[in-house]
């Protein structure tokens, strides 16, 4: 067994990137204050192939250093918007091909081991919270779904980043499988 | 739907996190300089209820203000040790019940969406290098298998906390549902 060198590892470059079939899933961020793990985020989208990243409130964005840091350039190949209000953009977007999951510990959430989703035809949009006060209770109505990881720890919850990524990566694996 | 209040979360107290049963899996963490990735990763281990972290090289390791940052007491409830050299403890781990697994992009490793271990009776020795060098190439020979994530954009990475993340939450699964 070696390791892959760089050139092996085939990826994309930013015009091809730009150009290819994306997973059909917005991630909408919304009032995540830290930059380090906003720009992670970018990254696990650039490497998950997700379409869109949405930022709202005061969810830091680009241009910021210390997001160009942890996504070493993955704000120029995922593509984002910003938006003030997380509310308006989400009611926005509801539609019967829209399908709205926030990552979020409630009385009636899905868990992540037992995804059950319709996602034919669909696309999806992943609301992720702060760590502190998660997603604001006005947008629990406009959820299909609660998604939530099931912990056998100590502490409340995960890092949003880590949160974030162990979501999309049980999704983009259902999504992928089912194309 | 309203969200879950923080007593009713049931999360473990430090003294019954410490007498649980956790997953026979062992994080090891070599050269990862990054204390947030580090205290992260902590976090993510109390979450999944991961039995031990290995920290190696000069992985930053506690006590370290940042790391406690990123862990909010992880560190306390995560069993953990320092090792100064990787080879040795995992050379020192080999036996017909342990697997070890190293994240790695090779010419030779198993996606994480198709894992095909043969886990029963094993205790999984999880090996995550840092996100520029990766694993040591002498590291390589004593992998039962190198693991993977598929990627599908620009970057030649995931962020390691992220990353390891991911694999564990797939291995937790897998294991959760064997059991």
């Amino acid at each position: 067994m070696r390791k892959l060198k760089l050139d092996e590892l085939n990826r994309l470059n930013l015009e091809d990137y730009k150009a290819a079939e994306k997973l059909p899933i917005t991630v909408v961020l919304d009032n995540i204050r830290s930059a380090f793990n906003v720009g992670s985020i970018f990254r696990t989208c650039d490497g998950l192939g997700i379409s869109k990243i949405i930022l709202t409130g005061i969810t830091a964005r680009p241009p910021h250093k210390e997001i160009n840091k942890a996504a070493i350039g993955a704000t120029e190949s995922v593509d984002w918007k910003y938006h003030p209000d997380i509310i308006e953009y989400v009611t926005s977007m509801v539609s019967d091909k829209s399908l709205i999951l926030g990552v979020e510990q409630t009385d009636n959430s899905m868990m992540l081991d037992k995804l059950d989703l319709d996602i034919d035809g669909k696309h999806i949009y992943l609301l992720l919270g702060n760590e502190v006060e998660g997603l604001s209770d006005e947008l629990l109505p406009y959820l299909d779904n609660a998604i939530e990881i099931e912990q056998y720890g100590t502490k409340h919850s995960f890092n949003v980043a880590v949160c974030a990524g162990m979501v999309m990566w049980e999704l983009s694996k259902t999504m992928r499988s089912f194309q």
